[in-house]
C-alpha cells in the first residue's frame, strides 16, 4: 500500500496518476506512451465490453475483425481524413531483423525494407471501406452493421495513462446504409446507447449534442457526441459517433444498385469508445482514500473481512460466512472472503477502499455473539451493523442504492457547474474560476471558436441536441444566435 | 452462391481456400499477409474465444494487456528468442508522415525517426517480463497467473487463410513461479485445458505430447502440444504450452525473495492457442458441400427453412414455427427463421449447408397438414419427418448426437492414419503415399531428425505423454530408442 494518496485539492492531476497506479489498475510500461492494463484494471474493462458488447449486438450488429496495418495510399485516400491523422501514425517500414555485423546487437535489416510502408491503424475506416467495396453490390446487401473491438495507435507526444495513451483498446462500428436519413439514425442512435451505458453502467451523467465543425471527426460531415464533467471541472469526450456522408464511399469507390437499378454511393457511420472511459470512470466518482467504482461494473461487488484472534476464532466465522457467500452469489453478487493470514484487517480495509469495492462486510466477535454483520457502503464511507436475517436484502438493495447515489452525486456536481452567461467578460472569468460547462450564444463560425480558444482554453464541448430556441447574441462578436452551446477546458 | 466448391479429393487446398471464402468465415485483404475476420467466421471465433476464457479464469488466471510494440533491445535479452522470431518481425522505425514537397503524395516523415526502433509483438514474453520485474519482489507475489487476448505478427512469406497469416489473433497466457515443479505442472496443465477445449467443444481429436528439441518454442526449455489429423493426412499442431525455466527471469532480472528471504530466480511458462483453430475446425469436418459445425461452436445451431407459395401459407407455417423458436431459445439453443421471401428455400438449404449449419429444419404444407417438421442433420445429411410434440427433444438430442459424431469420425480417421513402422524404407513410403501419423523409434538426436525431415519433408509432431515403454532401435542410425515418437508432415 505504502503511504496515502495525494488528496484531489492539493493535486488532482497528481492524485489520478497515482490512483491509477495504486489500484492496480495500469502502470506505464517500458514503450513510450504505451501503458499495461493490469489485471483488476482488465477486470473492469472486461465488463464494459461485455455489456457493450450485448448493446451493441442487441442492436442488430455484428463482431469482425479487420487488419491491423493500413497501406499507407489508403490513409490519403479521403483528403480531411489523411490530414487529421497524418501526424500522429506509427510507420512500419521494414519487416526484418538482423545481427550487426560489427557485433553491437539486432538492428533493422536495411534489404528488408516493404515496398508501400504501412501504418499502424489510427482508426479503421480506410481498411474497412476498401473492404465494403467487395461486400457491396446491391441494396440487398444492405445495412451492413458492423463493430471490432481492437487495438489502435495514435503518436500522442503527451500522454496520461488511460485518458491519453500511444496505443489504447477500443471498438469502432462501422456501418454502410442505402441512404442519408438511415445513416443519419444509426450515428445518433449509436450516441444514444453509449449515453446509456455510460449513465447506467458507469454512473457517469454526460450531455448529448454535436460537434461544431472544428471539433468534428476527421471525414465526418455531423460527430454526434457525450461530455462528461470530471471533479476537477474539466469535460471530458466519452464517446463519439460520426455520420460520415458518402466521403468514404466515395474515396474507396463503394456503390450500390439501388431498387431502381440505379448505380449510388453507400451512406456511412462510424462511432467509437475507448479505455479512455476507465479514465472517466475514476475521475468522476473516486475520493481522497481511492476509487468508487459503481456496483454494475466493479469486479468485486462484496468483500467480506474477518475480524478474529487465532484461527479457531476465524473457523467459528468462516461457518457463518460461507453460507451468505453461496446466497449472495447464487444472487448474482460477485463476492470475495479474504480471509488471508498474512494481512491484518486494517490492511484489508485500506486496500478494498483504495480499489473502490462497494460494500464491504465485516464479521468479529461481537457479531458472532449477536448474530450481525457490520455492512459498510463504500460511496458514503457510511457503516451499519445488519441482523444475519436481513443482510441479504440490504446487500442486495446496496447495489441498487449505490449505483443510484454516484450517479445522483455526479449530477447534482454537474448541475452546479453549468453556468448560462452573456458577455465574454463573464464567460472568461468563470471559465478561469469556477471550470465546468459554460452555455453561452456563440455565432457558429470557426474564426470566433478559435478566438475563444486561443484566449481561454475553452472549447465548444457540444451544441446540445433539442434545445431551447432562444434569440441570442454571440458573447464574442455580437452576431445574432439562435441557441446556446456548451464551452468548456477539456481532456 | 456461385458455382460448387471444389472437391477435397480433386484439390485439398484450393476446397480450403474456396470453402473459407464461400461460407463467409475470411478472406485477403488489401494488406499482404493480412486477413478479413468476416462476422460469420469472427462469429465462431467468439465462442471459442469465450469457452476457453472461462476454462482460463477456472483455472485461476485472470486477464491483463500489454504494449502492441516491443523495443528492439527487449527482444535480444534471451539470445534462442531473438534468433527465433528476429526474421519475420514488422519493424516501426518512424511515427508520422508529411505531405511529399513534389506533390505526389503523403511519405514517411524522415525527421520523425523514432530513437529506438519497436517490433510489432511476434509473442509477449519479452514485453510481459520487463513488466514482471516491477511486480514481483516476493514469494507472496507469486504466482502471477494471467492471460492476453491479443494481435500478433509474423511476417510469413507465404501465408493462408487462418492457418498462417502476417497478423493472427490469439491468446498468450504468461505465468510466473516460485519453484520449477509448479511452473512444469502449469504448462502440463494448460495443454490438457486446451485438449478438452479442442475435443470438447470443437470435436477435433488430438495426441497429447512434447516436441522434440528443434521443433521446441524458442526460449523454452519443453514444450507440451496437441497435434491434430487433417483430412489430407498432414498434422496440425492446435496449440503449445511452454515451460520457460528461468530463462525469461534471467533476461529480465526477475528475482523474488523466496522464504528463507534468499533471491532467487523465477520459473515461467507461457502458452498460447490462435486464430489457426479456425482452420483446423474447417479442415477436420467439413465436407465437398461445404462446412460442418460442431453444435458447441456453432452461431447459429438450428436455422428452420419455411417452403410455401404465397404469403398466405407463409402466414400458417409462421404460425406453427414461431412458438418452436420461442421453447428452443429457451433450452439454450440458437435458433434462426429464415422466413426471407427474397430467396428460395433450395437456395437457403444451400447458403445454410456451405454454412455447416448443424441442424435444419423445414416446414411445408404437408407438415402443416400432418402436424410434423423435417429434421436435416448436417454432418450425416440424414433427414427425417418429426412429430410435432417430439421435436423439441429430437433437437435437444441431436445437439449432443451430432457433436459427438463428428469427433468420433474425426477419430476413426486419424486411427486408421497412425501406421507403425519399424524400418526407414516403410517409413518414407507411409509418409510418401499414405500420410497420417508415423510412429517410429527415433534415436533423440536433432542430425537424425534434420536428416528425416530434409528426405521426407516429415517432422517430429510430438513425443506422446506415457507412451508404452519399448526397447527399439532408430529407424535411420540403429541406435536404441526407448519409446515411439509420431512423425508427419504438418500444416
Amino acid at each position: 500500500m505504502g503511504k496515502k494518496l495525494t488528496s484531489r485539492s492539493e493535486d488532482y492531476s497528481k492524485w489520478y496518476n497515482e490512483l491509477v497506479v495504486k489500484a492496480d489498475l495500469a502502470e506505464n510500461s517500458g514503450v513510450r506512451g504505451c501503458m499495461v492494463i493490469k489485471p483488476y484494471g482488465f477486470a473492469i474493462w472486461e465488463k464494459m465490453q461485455a455489456q457493450l458488447d450485448k448493446m451493441f449486438k442487441e442492436t442488430g450488429h455484428e463482431n469482425a475483425y479487420f487488419p491491423l496495418f493500413i497501406p499507407k495510399s489508403y490513409l490519403s485516400k479521403e483528403a480531411s481524413h489523411v490530414e487529421g491523422f497524418a501526424k500522429e501514425c506509427a510507420v512500419v517500414t521494414h519487416y526484418r531483423l538482423k545481427n550487426a555485423e560489427d557485433g553491437s546487437g539486432i538492428i533493422v535489416d536495411e534489404d528488408a525494407k516493404l515496398e508501400e510502408e504501412l501504418i499502424v491503424r489510427p482508426t479503421s475506416e480506410t481498411i474497412i471501406w476498401d473492404t465494403y467495396r467487395k461486400w457491396i453490390q446491391s441494396y440487398r446487401d444492405l445495412p451492413i452493421l458492423v463493430n471490432q473491438w481492437a487495438n489502435v495507435v495514435r503518436w500522442e507526444m503527451r500522454t496520461r495513462l488511460f485518458l491519453r495513451t500511444a496505443e489504447f483498446l477500443w471498438q469502432e462500428g462501422h456501418t454502410a446504409h442505402a441512404t442519408r436519413q438511415e445513416a443519419l439514425d444509426e450515428a445518433e442512435q449509436m450516441m444514444h446507447v453509449y449515453a446509456d451505458f455510460v449513465e447506467n453502467y458507469m454512473g457517469v451523467p454526460v450531455i448529448k449534442g454535436t460537434k461544431s465543425e472544428s471539433e468534428r471527426f476527421a471525414g465526418a460531415e455531423e460527430t454526434y457526441c457525450i461530455e462528461a464533467l470530471m471533479q476537477d471541472g474539466k469535460a471530458l469526450q466519452a464517446g463519439t459517433s460520426h455520420f460520415l456522408g458518402q466521403n468514404f464511399a466515395k474515396a474507396f469507390d463503394v456503390k450500390f444498385a439501388n431498387k431502381e437499378g440505379k448505380q449510388e454511393y453507400v451512406w456511412a457511420t462510424s462511432w467509437g469508445v475507448s479505455t479512455r472511459l476507465m479514465g472517466a470512470l475514476v475521475m468522476t466518482h473516486s475520493d481522497d482514500n481511492g476509487l468508487v467504482l459503481p456496483p454494475n461494473l466493479a469486479p468485486i461487488q462484496v468483500v467480506i473481512v474477518p475480524i478474529y484472534k487465532g484461527l479457531e476464532q476465524l473457523d467459528a466465522i468462516s461457518e457463518k460466512v460461507e453460507p451468505l457467500v453461496k446466497e449472495l452469489r447464487a444472487k448474482g453478487i460477485s463476492v470475495k472472503y479474504d480471509k488471508r493470514d498474512t494481512h491484518k484487517p486494517g490492511f484489508k480495509f485500506n486496500e478494498y477502499e483504495l480499489k473502490g469495492v462497494p460494500v464491504r462486510i465485516a464479521v468479529g466477535q461481537r457479531d458472532l455473539e449477536n448474530g450481525t454483520f457490520e455492512v459498510a457502503r463504500r460511496d458514503t464511507l457510511q457503516k451499519e451493523t445488519v441482523q444475519a436475517d436481513a443482510v441479504i436484502q440490504t446487500i442486495v438493495s446496496l447495489m441498487t442504492e449505490i449505483q443510484e447515489n454516484i450517479f445522483k452525486k455526479a449530477l447534482d456536481f454537474r448541475e452546479e457547474r453549468i453556468t448560462v452567461v452573456d458577455s465574454y467578460e463573464d464567460f472568461k472569468k468563470v471559465i478561469e474560476e469556477k471550470g465546468g460547462f459554460v452555455s453561452a450564444h456563440w455565432d457558429g463560425t470557426t474564426a470566433t471558436e478559435d478566438k475563444i480558444k486561443e484566449e481561454t482554453k475553452a472549447t465548444i464541448r457540444c451544441i446540445p441536441l433539442n434545445p431551447e430556441q432562444e434569440d441570442g447574441k454571440c458573447m464574442v462578436t455580437g452576431k445574432p444566435s439562435t441557441q446556446r452551446v456548451l464551452f468548456a477546458k477539456a481532456y
